[in-house]
């Protein structure tokens, strides 16, 4: 396992062992049928289970997207806890597509719940949303820097409802004349200063698409080296890898790049050559 | 039970029967501690029941934190099932404050989880976050409309964290010039339209702190006529019932006036007693 260190150095510990490549454990009705398994609880367990179990040696990372097990109520959470275990277990690092947010004690239960070490629900990261200001989320940032855990926070994601929001221009404060995107990225900047103050990956990292232009934000590569980077787009969303050099720049090599529909297509008995397949050809883009 | 309408419809027959009132079910751990509970998925569940019995007969509207129960993990779902369950039976409207938000097929399954008839967590009605723009909730808004479900929208919260970004103005698109939480009260009030289409309230609603000042976010109480407005802020969080008039003017008959610690601190021999002052204190401030 990985264990022991900062979030930021256990990603950068699984880049260097097997590369860039996250893989989505997304039980869509749609694929449970192509696998030929049950739209229930169980069906999803058994199909996380065996993306785990291709990614295994393989991959360095899983994100199981939790509205799918949700979706099936309390026995869905379950299934998730399982698959979750396995996959660290395994040695993969889980990052929990969870998109929570919230204020105060509020937010800090969604962190207890899936950043304390030894809950059920126990993840390496999850993704969080500052719609009510990075600020509001004080409290989950604090337990993950101190149990080891990485947050990612939506910033700039990939599809085009999003963009007026999150280009929206901030008109007061500390922050005034930068967009929300390139606010959350600035303050997310600034907590792994605070936290972390070395050279390498913070435990604290922002979600931006793929599909964006960060010029579109006010944000460059340059605010982004040092932060860790969960880039879903690809594949099924439209960008090929040959994109990545592009987009993140410089901060390219703190990008875990997502595939999940790309690799789940394959089926259960294609999965695991499906993310070598990915695997390699992302060593080739980032060897380049 | 109030069923076989729109969720707009239900949610005006609660007000006339009970008024507007809606009682947080908020199992923080301090609470637990107060109420001589466990700090368990067992002990969140008798703290829900128990103001579950407590509300019946004398509010008209509960709201689960989800993020207290998921705090347990599947055990915290279990309970909170049972708790929702249990709120509807007794004819309560339950509003699920989940603040779930995503994209497409991902925020869709949020929306099955907590929004489809008979599903293991079905509400009435659940809080959700648009930061990924109002147009990303699609799925989730016409399930709500074609299960005679509600949504409440983040828009204004009451944190000062979130006045920044919430503030921020939209720069591009057809909402250009407005404010972020402007643009929100405006795509709601459309869809409103456009599911609904007659006087009363519409299916959905946004949340509005009661500490805010509309104006600040270009927001006049004529904007919100006609849209369910869930209003937390008040006891705990520093507003009194006699702001309600002055923040959300002609909007306050859809408002949906959210209480949550200064009723649960009363322990639970007294919630009862709680709820009813409480009730009878909005009464008379909605009668003046």
């Amino acid at each position: 396992m990985i264990e022991a260190a900062s979030f930021g150095a256990r990603l950068g510990v699984a880049f260097e062992r097997f590369g860039h490549l996250c893989v989505g454990v997304d039980p869509h009705p749609y694929l449970l049928a192509e696998w030929n398994l049950p739209d229930t609880a169980a069906g999803a367990r058994d199909f996380g289970l065996r993306v785990v179990s291709a990614a295994a040696g393989t991959a360095g990372i899983v994100k199981p997207q939790v509205a799918f097990f949700e979706r099936y109520g309390s026995a869905g959470l379950v299934a998730l806890e399982e698959i979750m275990a396995a996959a660290r277990e395994a040695g993969l690092l889980v990052i929990a597509d969870a998109k929570r947010g919230d204020i105060g004690s509020t937010v800090a239960a969604y962190g207890e719940a899936w950043l304390t070490p030894g809950a059920p629900l126990e993840a390496d990261a999850m993704t969080v949303n500052a719609f009510q200001g990075v600020g509001s989320l004080a409290e989950p940032i604090a337990l993950a820097a101190s149990a080891g855990k990485g947050l990612f926070v939506l910033a700039a994601t990939s599809n085009p409802e999003a963009i007026a929001p999150q280009t929206a221009v901030i008109g007061r404060g500390p922050l005034a004349g930068r967009s929300v995107a390139a606010s959350i990225v600035d303050e997310v900047r600034r907590n792994n200063a605070n936290w972390v103050g070395d050279d390498g990956l913070g435990p604290f990292g922002v979600v931006i698409g793929a599909t964006v232009h960060l010029g579109d934000y006010g944000i460059t590569a340059a605010d982004l080296v040092g932060t860790p980077i969960l880039a879903p787009g690809f594949g099924h969303q439209g960008a090929g890898y040959e994109v990545i050099d592009g987009v993140y720049g410089a901060a390219s090599p703190g990008a875990v790049i997502s595939s999940s529909r790309a690799i789940l297509a394959a089926g259960p008995t294609g999965v695991r050559a499906a993310i070598e397949t990915e695997a390699n050809a992302l060593a080739r883009v980032f060897a380049a």
